[in-house]
């Protein structure tokens, strides 16, 4: 079926009401009427080419919520009207070590982006959630928690982000432990850190945000933060030394990884989730001293996804998020560059 | 009271026999006759200068057997004629959160070295196993299990260099859970990458060497290996791509990073045992894409090392040694930088 979508033409072109085709369901699939989608800074990324890719006319998006409104003849788990989340992923082998212990994010034949990447079985490209509508197998539907289901809700918006922010950053703060009296610092306060910032204080962690400057310091306390610290100010990591168990490091700009590191306790790691132009450079004795580590993490698995969530509606966490109608789009992705949003945009789909 | 000793006058200069003092037993010090004392790289980059100190005429050793000939007189657990060894350290706080949990090779006000550090009380520079006796607080001590406790036997001169080279090891291949089964790759096969191999293949690993070149090959199968790889061939990691859950990497020498960590599987770690001299420029993608870490590691603690040396014993592991005596000390030195030595060299002290 043809769709409406908004979609770039080209790389760095602004993005246009368009339409796009969904394939017929296939045994395993479910059509989803889509109510919300995140904008997340990578499709920005995507759009602006700065990940080259030939794959134009491109519809980014990949934190989506809507209402199931038909499935195929062999799904199990889903039926028309419930409520479903889409996060990163569409597809992977399942077949793998890590598909089947529930990494399908870490797929060993890789896995399918929601958007721009080559669907597995007919090759085609696959189209995100800046549209009304999208096909997906039951196995990477996440169940939107009751919190979170009455769609025309505002929580049921705020939510939408959780499926990349929220995943990604809820990933490795289980897998590296983030308990009761964990010292967790969280890098950078955007969308991704903001969240971050929330489910740390949620798993009982003592949480201090490392931000550029004190801009966000009061939304930092309110989320939960203990204290906020302004990493321009000369110095800034010297109060800290050997005090953080865990660091989110979710900012992409090259920073210096040295006085980060600097604040790690014995056997503390650095986690990074953004991708810095370049290479880091780092002392072999600055993590040998401590029995440091730094680490790098993406995503989530769908099984983690639904923990997540169900924790998020749990604990009453949801992203922050300014909600947009579609005409919009070019201008929030001009509000990301310039940092002019706290902390997402989620698109009304409504209104394409 | 004064002992003979071999001492190094100045940086970069041979050493000689000459005497240090030993200073009277504290309370909970023992007076240890030492049999056997290895020499460790360390040793010949402290002696060079290559990290510059002020601390000549300078005595090294930090791996040492020997027996308890004398006790003071609050000392609990050992006795005159009891065999002991001596890794790299003889005190720490043991008050801080890390030397309570038995990491006093991570003390938070630093841990006092074998030589060439301040000793805690009087800040008298220690001075260490290349003499006839030493002086260490019985905290510090380990005990030599049965099979190497005689004190003439190759066994006891073998296990020697365990204190530094097995604990420096056994530490990291612990701490990352190596046990049957897990995959195993030991980066450099010199006095720390031989222990390392027949360690982790006592834990029941598959041993993979990874090697400049092939000229060990037939040892580190006999010590284990279950293969052993020339990275100095151009593409010897693509067959090994995300293929190590651990790489133990004894290699100071400046390596890039990249290769290594590409053969890392899912959510593995390489842990750097060594110091290169400049920064390691690390990909933060190559780690995202598969969980990996890039972590550091120095020595163990005490109870750490009580175990390891009872680990060594159960399963028949020693070092591979060559006993010199104390005149050859230099040449033996010599004989290191040209890596003309299989695996570890070890003083025979009663020729000094």
């Amino acid at each position: 079926m043809d769709v409406a979508c908004y979609s770039a033409p080209g790389a760095g072109e602004a993005l246009e009401k368009s339409t796009i085709s969904r394939r017929d369901l296939r045994p395993n699939d479910c059509l989803i009427k889509i109510r919300w989608a995140g904008i997340c800074h990578s499709d920005i990324h995507t759009v602006n080419g700065d990940w080259p890719h030939d794959n134009f006319p491109m519809t980014p998006g990949h934190e989506i919520i809507g209402e199931v409104t038909e499935v195929g003849t062999e799904v199990q788990n889903f039926r028309p009207g419930d409520v479903v989340g889409i996060g990163c992923l569409v597809d992977s082998c399942l077949d793998c070590d890590a598909c089947r212990e529930g990494d399908e994010n870490y797929c060993e034949s890789g896995s399918t982006g929601t958007y721009n990447a080559p669907d597995r079985l007919d090759g085609t490209i696959t189209q995100g959630g800046y549209s009304t509508h999208i096909v997906c197998r039951e196995e990477f539907l996440v169940r939107i928690p009751k919190a979170f289901a009455d769609l025309e809700s505002d929580a049921a918006a705020a939510a939408t982000p959780l499926l990349c922010a929220g995943i990604t950053t809820y990933s490795p703060l289980k897998h590296w432990d983030v308990g009761e009296g964990s010292r967790v610092a969280v890098v950078g306060m955007g969308g991704l850190g903001h969240v971050a910032v929330k489910l740390a204080a949620a798993m009982g962690a003592d949480v201090t945000v490392l931000s550029h400057s004190k801009s966000k310091e009061a939304d930092g306390l309110a989320f939960g933060a203990s204290r906020y610290v302004a990493t321009k100010e000369e110095g800034w990591h010297k109060p800290f030394r050997a005090s953080f168990d865990l660091i989110i490091n979710t900012v992409s700009a090259p920073l210096d990884p040295a006085p980060f590191i600097s604040t790690l306790a014995r056997g503390g790691t650095m986690v990074m989730l953004g991708l810095p132009p370049e290479k880091m450079q780092i002392s072999a004795g600055a993590l040998i001293g401590k029995r440091r580590s730094v680490a790098g993490s993406a995503i989530g698995g769908i099984r983690e996804t639904q923990e997540m969530i169900d924790f998020c509606a749990a604990h009453g966490i949801t992203a922050e998020a300014e909600v947009i109608p579609a005409e919009e789009i070019n201008t929030a992705y001009q509000r990301v560059l310039d940092s002019d949003v706290r902390y997402r945009f989620v698109i009304d789909v409504n209104t394409l």
